[in-house]
C-alpha cells in the first residue's frame, strides 16, 4: 500500500498507533500540539534534517535504521547540553507512491532510538514530497544543571571524547565503493551508538564546553576553539584505528587517521574538563586546550580531509 | 549569490545575523541546541512543513510572505492550545542554487511573524535538496492554563470562531486561475492574520475544546466532533460573505460558501464553550454542540468539498 492509497490522516494514524509514550508525555499526538514536561523550566531544542541522497540512502540503509540515525542525530545533540532528551517531533515529506511499510519503519526506528533514552515522540506532520525529507526536532531536560555550551573550554582544559569516531565514516566508504563489509563499519553508519549518558554525566563533572561530533572531530572541535577563543591539541596516540578499520583502509587506499580525526555522524561526545577532572569509565583523554586559535594534532595541521558543508 | 557559493556555515551566519532574540530566549542559534524558558514546567510543541509547489509558490509569494506563513501555521497552533508562542525551530532545505537574498527573506518573514507574538527563532538546520521545504517546530508556555484539546466539547456548548475564513482560499482560487486581484483575498493567501491572542484569551475564559482552522472549518471541527464525541452544527447565517469574496465568486463561479466553511490556511480559532460563557469582541458564535456525531450546516450535510489530505 502506498502512503497516497492510505491518505494522510490514515497514515498519520498508522504512525501514531505504534508509538508509546514515556511519562514525560502530557499530552501525545494527535491534537494541535503536543504537551512535554519541562520541570526545570527551561527547555533544550534542536533540529536536524535528513534528506534522501545527500544524508541517507533508502538502499543502503533499511527505514528503522534511518529513523534510528535520524533520531540519533537530535537527541545527541540534546545530551551534548547536559539535558535529558525527553521528546521528539518530526516532519516527514515522502513520495506519494512510497510504502506505508516503509513509513511505519521509519516511525519504529525513530520511536525505538527516543526510547532508548526515556524520550518519546511526541508529534509531527507530513506532506507528500518528490523529495523524502526527514526534519526532527528533540527536546530536553536540564535537570537543574548549567547547559554546557561550545564557548566555555579554557587553556589547561583536558579534551576528553566519549563514544566513537571514524566508524560511521569508515562505513560509509565501504558502503560507496560498493561493499557492505566490514559487517561493524556498516552496521556503525546505519545505527549509530551514541555515548547518551555521558552528556548529563559530563555536566555534573562540571564540563566547561561540550559538542556532539556530527561533522567529524576536527571541525567539531573547531566549532569550540572558535566560540571559547582557545586552541585544541589532539593527541594522535590516543587514537588507536581497531583492526577491522585498518584492515579495510589499507583495502580502500584511505588514511584510517582521516576517519577517525575528521569523520562524523557517529555523535560521540567531545568535551572539556577542569585538568584536574577524575574523568569516569566511558570517557578517555584525547587532547589539551590551550592558548590561541586552531585545532591541530601534535602541535601540527592535520594534513587530510577536515570536514563537512552540506551545501558543497 | 547562491546558498552553494557561501556555504552551509555562510548561510546560517547571515540567516542568524538577521534574528532577535526576545526574554524567552537563554541561549539562541550557534550551539549544539537552544535553551528557551519554559516557566510553567510544561511546553507545548508543534511541528509544520511546507513542501514547495504542494503548499506555496515562489512565483505567488514573496521569501517574507513565505516565512511569515510557515510561522503562523505553527505559531496557530501552540496558541490553538491556550499557550503563549516562546520559540520556533526551522529545517530549512533549498536547492543548491537558491539566491541567498531569498533565504535571508525567509528567515526575516519568520523572525517577524514570531516577533508579533513575542517569540523568536532560536535554532534549525539547513541542507541542500532539490525540493525547497520548511520544517517549523513551534514551543509555548501554557502560563499554569489547561491546555484546550479537540476533546472537551460537550453538548449545549456554543461554538465560537475568532478570525477570518474562507479568505486564503478565495485567494488560493485567484491566484490559481492567473489573477492578481483582488489584492485583499490574494494578500490573505500570502499573509495569514491569525488572531493570536484569542488563544490565551478562550483557555481563560474556559474554553471547552478549541483548533485552529488549517484544513477547513467543516475539517477541523469535525476532528473537533470526533475527538469530543460531539456533534457540532454550524449556522449558515453567522457566516457574512464579505463584498470582495462575494465578487470573486461570482467571477470564478464558485460558491463562496465553499470558501467561507471549507477554506484552510486563514488560522482562525474556533472554540467551544459552556453556554454560559459571555464572549468578548473578537469571537463570534457560529454554532451549537449536540449530541451525535459529525458536523452539519443548518442541521444539513454541507453539499461542498469537505477537507484536504496532503496526499492526495
Amino acid at each position: 500500500m502506498s502512503v497516497a492509497g492510505v491518505g494522510e490522516f490514515g497514515l498519520i494514524d498508522r504512525v501514531t498507533s505504534r508509538l508509546s509514550y514515556g511519562s514525560t508525555v502530557l499530552l501525545g499526538p494527535g491534537d494541535d500540539a503536543a504537551v512535554v514536561a519541562a520541570p526545570d523550566a527551561r527547555v533544550v531544542a534542536s533540529t536536524d534534517v535528513l534528506v534522501e541522497g545527500r544524508h541517507f540512502r533508502r538502499d543502503w540503509s533499511s527505514a528503522d535504521d534511518i529513523g534510528r540515525r535520524a533520531a540519533a542525530a537530535n537527541l545527541a545533540d540534546v545530551v551534548a547540553m547536559g539535558a535529558d532528551p525527553t521528546a521528539l517531533l518530526v516532519a516527514l515529506c515522502v513520495p506519494a507512491d512510497a510504502a506505508t511499510d516503509w513509513v511505519e519503519g521509519l516511525a519504529d526506528g525513530l520511536g525505538a532510538e527516543a526510547a532508548e533514552v526515556g524520550a518519546s515522540v511526541v508529534g509531527g506532520d507530513m506532506s507528500a514530497s518528490p523529495t523524502l525529507t526527514i526534519a526532527v526536532t528533540a527536546l530536553g531536560d536540564l535537570g537543574g544543571r548549567t547547559p554546557v555550551t561550545r564557548g566555555g573550554a579554557r587553556p589547561g582544559d583536558l579534551v576528553a571524547l566519549a563514544g566513537r569516531t571514524g566508524y560511521a565514516a569508515a562505513g560509509f566508504t565501504v558502503l560507496s565503493r560498493g561493499f557492505r563489509t566490514p559487517r561493524l563499519l556498516v552496521e556503525a553508519y546505519r545505527r549509530p551508538e551514541v555515548p547518551y549518558p555521558a552528556g548529563p554525566q559530563a555536566a555534573r563533572l562540571g564540563a566547561t564546553a561540550m559538542i556532539d561530533v556530527s561533522d567529524g572531530l576536527l571541525a567539531d572541535l573547531g566549532h569550540v576553539a572558535r566560540a571559547s577563543g582557545v586552541a585544541v591539541d589532539l593527541t594522535r596516540d590516543a587514537f588507536e584505528v581497531p583492526p577491522q578499520m585498518r584492515d579495510a583502509a589499507q583495502a580502500l587506499g584511505v588514511d584510517p587517521y582521516a576517519w577517525l580525526l575528521a569523520g562524523g555522524d557517529d555523535h560521540a561526545l567531545v568535551a572539556t574538563f577542569p585538568a584536574a577532572t577524575a574523568l569516569p569509565a566511558g570517557w578517555r583523554v584525547v587532547g589539551r586546550v590551550g592558548e590561541g586559535a586552531g585545532v591541530t594534532v601534535d602541535g601540527l595541521p592535520f594534513d587530510g580531509p577536515g570536514g563537512w558543508d552540506h551545501f558543497r
